[in-house]
């Protein structure tokens, strides 16, 4: 099958950790550019802006924004107008608005548009998601603690209002639980802890529940000291899963499925190839909803000065 | 025609306000009970709870649902099931979440789910709206100010996270503007005042801009002195258009288009009354979208204790 041609947006960590690596491995993709005014990737041209890279390339289909979140909605827009394919990394916007407005756009395009959650690419979700579909679920735990200064060290963007803090990763346990659990869940009560020098909380604890009832409990905290725990439990009349490790180990009731190693943005590559290859857009807003809802219904309690 | 059969869930202040005095004169509806544990209006038999009053009533076809908006997304999925249409006080909810499930439900069981803005029924909205239809604009603003002493007096859960602060009437702005304005608009930058003593805002200082990139800025402040303004100008190539205090009154360049008596609540019932029975629904979660987006990413400033 013909590679789609690709163009990335934004040179910063996640795309030479993750975006580079998959790109180089992919079947379904052959990266001609990339677009960032202070970073380039030697081995194709960089452009400064977007719009350069798609004029010095009309032979372009598909572009990944990888940018800072604030600039990714003017960027997405000019990518679709000019019927290019989308794929928006976590979180796929500053605000709901302004990604329900490209979702639009992308349907009056016929293009493709993809919120990319990589978590849901971990090895264990599909089969945790399978399992949990017709069982009668109890209670659900997400546990999501990790050391901020080991783990995003120097990024005081974190700290800002669009940083989110500490759901820059509890996003991604908010992306698995949305998808490996069989109904909608709501919020019920947050309590968010504000470093009183931050705009963004370091914690936070959330209370939600589903359509029947179902308590859904999530503890997210950057003052975890590692190793870092990505959990989440499933407390169901067949037994309790485990989803481990960030999704890459499967237990039901300690006894492990599946033991395997990270590969989530391989398959998060594949998956946007299908969406390209048959027109199709993926926008899932869940997991940036449930943090916005926990932003509009938190109580919020300050805590001590964050200095790194 | 047939009148429909609506019952009252939640007998508080708006409902003795406006929902009681709507009702009563208008020609499609027929106020046949309501249900609340603390209160009831003398002329109709009162239950405690929604569903003694469904169960007593099984001629019921609609309810208006006008609770403490936490308590709004289970009575209304309560209704829904039973295949009552439904009516739902502003905000639709404490989360959007629970809002896009109710959405979901009402669609699924072919059901009518209104989220009533009675803002948008302010007699120069329309008119607002279609002058604004094909001019090409450069600037909006939204002024919306109050002394929450006079307009809320004692209504301390206005201060609680869920009471939303300013937002409590600010929203009913960003139901105007999001009802009059030709394109959808976004926001750009936040800044919320928040009480020491408080979890809501007193004030916030919005800027949006639109798809075109016209500026739409918003001043919400609980902290002006009588009288209050509720106004927002809107600049076009064609004048300046100025729909005034909460939308009764319209000018264009300084000239009265139109000078009218408030009437929301009448002109909320006739469009949910023409939603049942045609079977529609209309929920337009624009309004609290932008509220979760500038509680998502604002800059939160603390300001002095409220002492009311």
């Amino acid at each position: 099958m013909q590679r789609i041609h690709i163009g990335l947006v934004g040179v910063g960590k996640i795309v030479r950790d993750q975006h580079l690596p998959a790109l180089a491995e992919s079947p379904d993709f052959h990266l001609l550019a990339t677009a960032d005014p202070n970073a380039r990737y030697d081995s194709v041209p960089g452009y400064a802006a977007l719009g350069d890279m798609l004029e010095a390339h009309p032979e372009l289909e598909a572009v990944a924004i990888c940018t800072p979140t604030h600039l990714r909605y003017s960027q997405a827009r000019i990518a679709l107008e000019q019927g290019k394919s989308v794929l928006l990394e976590k979180p796929p916007g500053a605000t709901l608005s302004e990604v329900e407005d490209l979702v639009d756009l992308a349907e009056s395009q016929g293009g493709t548009l993809f919120a990319a959650w990589h978590s849901r690419f971990a090895p264990a979700v599909a089969q945790a998601r399978e399992w949990l579909e017709e069982k009668r679920i109890r209670r659900v735990e997400i546990d999501w603690r990790e050391d901020v200064r080991v783990w995003h060290p120097g990024q005081a963007w974190i700290w800002e209002p669009a940083g989110m803090g500490v759901f820059d990763p509890g996003i991604n346990a908010l992306s698995i639980a949305t998808e490996i659990l069989p109904r909608a869940f709501f919020l019920r009560d947050a309590r968010l802890w504000v470093p009183s020098n931050c705009q963004a909380p370091i914690a936070a604890a959330l209370t939600f529940s589903d359509t029947e009832g179902t308590p859904v409990v999530a503890d997210f905290d950057f003052r975890q000291p590692s190793p870092p725990i990505w959990n989440i439990h499933v407390d169901t009349e067949a037994g309790r899963l485990s989803l481990l490790q960030g999704g890459c180990r499967l237990e039901i009731d300690g006894r492990c499925l599946l033991d395997a190693e990270e590969r989530e943005y391989p398959g998060l590559y594949a998956r946007f190839a299908e969406l390209v290859r048959e027109g199709r857009s993926e926008v899932d807003l869940a997991p940036l909803r449930h943090v916005a809802d926990a932003s509009l219904a938190a109580r919020r309690e300050p805590t001590e000065s964050f200095i790194e």
